[in-house]
C-alpha cells in the first residue's frame, strides 16, 4: 500500500525523538508530498502496529496528535482516513517579542553567557565554570564541613515524623523558615549591629533574587535609582527589569558619591549601596557618606538597597556597623547572603526589611515563587544555632587572611614589576592596579586564554575610567594554586609586554 | 554626673534589643529630654562601662552610632562630647510607596495570608498550616520515601570530591543542572508526549516561580492576557504583577471557552490554561478547543502557558498528550512540577519552553535570581534517573485511587443528601455540587471552624457563578482521617440546614 511505502521502515529509537513522533513526521512528510491522498483510508493500527514493529500504542499516538491537527479523521467504527482538507504543513515557530525591560537586563547580567569567552563577558559570575584561580568573590567549597552537613541532614530526615514531612516537606511560609530568621537575627544583631526582629526578616534565594524583588517592588517604570559605578551588573540589571533607568554614580576612596549622585539624580527612588566593602573597588562608606546617603534618601523620600555581601570576612580592626544600624527612618532594605559563608549553590540570602515594607515584600515573595526550600532552610537553621555558621566562618576567617598573605606575597615577588595590590581588610579578593600602560582588560583577555580568572574593573564600569585596576580572588585557590596561577601571569604579562614593544 | 543618672542603670538583656542599642536610645532620649547638654562631655568609655556594667565594647558601639548620627562628636584625645547642635529625634519612618502592580498583584494571590480565617482567604494554597482534610492539591508527604532520599542525599555527600563541590556547592547553571533537565527530558517525552531536548527545559523554583517569570518575560505594561475562570489565582497575580491585564475567560464542559476568549480579547499576548485537568473544575480541554487556541495563538502571535500539574495521577484511561504535543508552531510553554510528583516544599519545577524563547528565560531566570539549588537538583536528577520517581509516582497513583474511591464511596454514604461528588480520572482531588440552596462558600466557611479544609469554587472565580461548586482534597489523607472529615462536615451541613430553617 501507498502509505506504507511513504512511511519506509526506517523508525529508530532515538532519544530525541520518540517513534509516535516521527511516526507523525513521516505521515505528514506523506500527506504533503501527496504520496498520500486526501480521503484515503488508513490501515488499521493492528496491522500498521505489526508492519512497522511498534506498539499500537506508538500508532495511536500518532494518530491522535495527527486527528488533533486535522490531518486525520476517524470515522466511528469505519476506521481512520487522511483529511479531504489537511492543513498545509508550513508551519513557523513564534517570533520571539518579549518585554524590552526584560531583554535589556539580560543583556546587562551576563552572568548567564557561560559559553563566551571571558574577554567577552564583563561578568559578576560566570556560570558552569569551575573556579579557577584567581576568581573574585567565590567561597572555599572544598573547605565547607560537608560531613557536619551531611550528617544535620541525616539527622533530620531520620526524624521525619509526618508532623515534621507536614511542615518541611509541606507548604512553607513564604517569608521563611520562622527558626532560619530567628538566626539570622542573632547573626546581624550581633556581628553588623543591626536592630530587628524575625518579623523583618525575608527569606531569598540569594542576594541577587532580593535585589530583583526589591527592584519590583520598590521601583515603577519610569523612575530612576542610583547604582555604584563601578559597581554590581547585577543591579543595574534589575533596576533595568522592573522598567527603571540606573543611574551611574561614581564611587572615590570614601565610597559612593553621595553628592554627585544628588546632582545626577536628586530624585532617585532607590540607591544601591555596598558600604561594607565596595564592590568592586572594596573600599568601605565614609561615615560621612553614610549620613550624606541617609539624609537624601529621607529628602527624597528614596529607598537604600545595602549589599553586604562579605563583611562577615573581616581581618583586621572593628568593623563599621552596617548602614542599616545609623538609619532612624527606616529606609534601608539589609541584603545578605549564605552564598559567601556557606556556598554559592546554596542559594539563600535574606533581607532585613522596615516594618512597613514586610507585607508588601511577603505578598511579592509569594507570587513570585512562593517560598524557598524548607529542609534546606531548616538545615542552615540548624547549622547556624548549633554553633557550626559561626566557626565555619571563623575558620574560613583565618584560611582567607593566610591565603591573601600568600597572595600578597608572591606577587609581590613576582609580578610587582607590573601590577601594586591593595590589600583588603574585608572579603575574598584583592584589587591591584596596573603599571601604567597595561589594560587591565586586554591582560584579563590574555590570562583567559591560560585558564586564569581575573576581572577586570572596567567590565563593571559605566563611565568610571578603571582599565588600570583588576580584582584577584584569593579565597578560593590553595597557596600552591595561587603559586601557579602568578606563574602563569608572569609569563602572560612578559608576553603581553614583548608584543607591544614589538614594532 | 548628670549623664548617668540620664541613663539609669536598668538595661537590661533583651534578645530584640542588644545593650548598645538600649544604651544608644537612653542617650537619645537623654539629649532630647534635656538631661544632657549640647557641649557636655562624656565620662570615658571605660568608667562608664563599669559603671554600667556591660563592656567596653557596648558602649563604643554605642558611641560610634552617635557619633555617626551626629549626637556625639569625637575629639582626637580629649574624649567624647554631646554635639553643640545635635540632630532633632523626630524621626518618621518612611511610607510604603510600592509598584502599584506588584501591589494589586498581592491582593490577588492570597496564598500567604495564612493567619487569615479560610473564609477570608480566596487562596489556592495556604501556607504554614498542615494539611488537614480536605485540603486540595496536596500530597501524601507522609508516604514519600524519605529514606530512599536520605540514602541519596548522604551517597552525594559522601562522594563530594573538590571536583564535585566545585559543580554543586559553587556556581550553577541558570538554565538547570544539565542531567535534570535530561532526567525531565525523559519524563515528559514518556509520560506526557512531548518532543523537546534538554535545551528547551529551564529549572525553576516551582510551577508559580515559571508562570510568574513568562508573564514577565512576555508580557508588557497594558498587554492582556487570558486566564481561566474559575482559574488559578497565582496566574491572574502574576500577568497584574507584570503590569499587564488578566481577562477572565470562561470553561465549560469542554474546558477554557475558546471563542469567548477570542471575543473579550482578541489580540492578549497569552493565555494561561490547565488543559489537562482544568483548575479547579477538573474536566480536560477536548481537542476541538486545543486546536482552536493553538489557531488562535498563531494568528493573534500569542503565547501559551500550559500548566501540567498534576497529569501523572491518571487513574483511568489513556491521557490526552499534552497540549504542547499538538503545537506545531512553538508557542507553547509547557509547565510541570515536583510539588505534586515530590513534595511541595521542595521548589523545583520546570517550564519546556520553545527555542526562540530559551535564551530569554535563561537570561531573565539569571537577573532575577540565578539558578535553583544544585544539591537539590543533582538529588532529584539521581532520584529520577535511578527509577525512585517513577516507582513513587506509580505508587501515588495507586494510593491516590483507593484514596478517591474511598472518599466517595464515604461521600455517598454519609453526604449523599447534600452534594454529588463527581469522580475525576486525574489529580488530587473531586468536585462536588451542592444541593440547590446551599452555597459553597457558606458550607467551606462553617466547615474551617471545625479544622476543615474545603475550596469553595467561587473563591476562584470572577464572574464564573460557581458557589454551588467545592472540592475535596483525598491525596493526602489516610480513610481514617477522611471517615472521621466526612461525619465532622455532616454535622456542619446539619447544623447549617437547621439555622437556615429557622425561621
Amino acid at each position: 500500500m501507498p502509505l506504507l511505502d511513504a512511511l519506509g521502515l526506517d523508525l529508530e529509537r532515538r532519544p530525541d525523538a520518540p517513534l509516535h513522533r516521527q511516526l507523525y513526521e513521516r505521515l505528514i512528510d506523506g500527506i504533503a508530498a501527496g504520496a498520500i491522498k486526501p480521503g484515503e483510508k488508513l490501515p488499521s493500527t493492528r496491522d500498521l502496529a505489526q508492519f512497522l514493529g511498534v506498539s499500537r500504542n506508538t500508532i495511536m499516538l500518532a494518530f491522535e496528535h495527527l486527528t488533533a491537527e486535522g490531518f486525520l479523521e476517524g470515522q466511528s467504527g469505519s476506521g481512520t482516513y487522511v483529511a479531504r482538507e489537511p492543513p498545509s504543513k508550513a508551519a513557523t515557530p513564534a517570533p520571539a517579542r518579549i518585554n524590552p525591560a526584560l531583554r535589556a537586563a539580560g543583556t546587562l547580567d551576563r552572568s548567564f553567557a557561560c559559553g563566551a569567552g571571558f574577554a567577552d563577558v564583563p561578568a559578576t559570575l560566570r556560570h558552569m565554570r569551575r573556579p579557577v584561580p584567581f576568581r573574585s568573590n567565590f567561597p572555599a567549597v572544598d573547605a565547607f564541613p560537608v560531613q557536619v552537613w551531611a550528617k544535620l541532614a541525616a539527622d533530620i530526615y531520620r526524624k521525619m515524623s509526618p508532623e515534621l514531612a507536614g511542615e518541611l516537606m509541606g507548604e512553607g511560609d513564604p517569608q521563611g523558615y520562622a527558626p532560619l530568621r530567628e538566626a539570622i537575627v542573632e547573626h546581624v544583631t550581633l556581628g553588623r549591629g543591626l536592630v530587628c526582629r524575625p518579623e523583618n526578616v525575608v527569606v531569598f534565594a540569594g542576594a541577587q533574587h532580593a535585589v530583583d524583588l526589591a527592584c519590583r517592588i520598590l521601583l515603577t517604570e519610569g523612575e530612576t535609582a542610583w547604582c555604584e559605578d563601578p559597581g554590581y551588573d547585577g543591579a543595574y540589571a534589575s533596576v533595568t527589569a522592573a522598567g527603571a533607568r540606573p543611574v551611574a554614580v561614581p564611587v572615590d576612596a570614601d565610597g559612593l558619591d553621595v553628592a554627585a549622585g544628588v546632582a545626577r539624580a536628586p530624585d532617585a527612588r532607590l540607591a544601591y549601596v555596598s558600604p561594607s566593602k565596595q564592590f568592586p573597588l572594596g573600599m568601605s562608606l565614609s561615615l560621612e557618606r553614610r549620613r550624606a546617603l541617609l539624609d537624601w534618601a529621607g529628602r527624597a523620600d528614596a529607598w537604600i538597597l545595602e549589599d553586604d555581601y562579605d563583611a562577615e570576612f573581616r581581618y583586621a580592626g572593628r568593623p563599621l556597623p552596617a548602614l542599616h544600624a545609623l538609619d532612624r527612618e527606616a529606609r534601608v532594605i539589609y541584603l545578605g547572603t549564605f552564598s559567601k559563608t556557606l556556598f554559592p549553590g546554596i542559594r539563600l540570602g535574606f533581607a532585613v526589611v522596615p516594618d512597613a515594607l514586610v507585607e508588601a515584600f511577603v505578598a511579592a515573595r509569594s507570587v513570585t515563587g512562593r517560598y524557598s526550600p524548607m529542609l534546606e532552610q531548616a538545615l542552615v537553621a540548624r547549622f547556624m544555632s548549633e554553633g557550626h555558621f559561626a566557626s565555619h566562618v571563623r575558620r574560613m576567617r583565618k584560611l582567607y587572611a593566610q591565603r591573601q598573605a600568600h597572595l600578597l606575597d608572591a606577587l609581590a615577588r613576582r609580578l610587582g614589576n607590573w601590577m601594586t595590590p591593595e590589600p583588603t581588610d574585608t572579603g575574598m579578593e584583592i584589587v591591584a592596579r596596573l603599571r601604567p600602560g597595561l589594560s587591565a582588560r586586554r591582560v584579563a583577555a590574555a590570562a583567559v586564554q591560560e585558564g586564569l580568572e581575573l576581572m577586570p574593573l572596567s567590565a563593571l564600569a559605566r563611565e568610571a575610567e578603571v582599565d588600570d585596576l583588576l580584582t584577584i580572588g584569593f579565597s578560593a585557590f590553595s597557596a600552591e594554586q595561587m603559586d601557579e596561577g602568578v606563574e602563569t601571569l608572569r609569563t602572560v604579562l612578559l608576553r603581553l609586554e614583548s608584543t607591544s614593544r614589538a614594532p
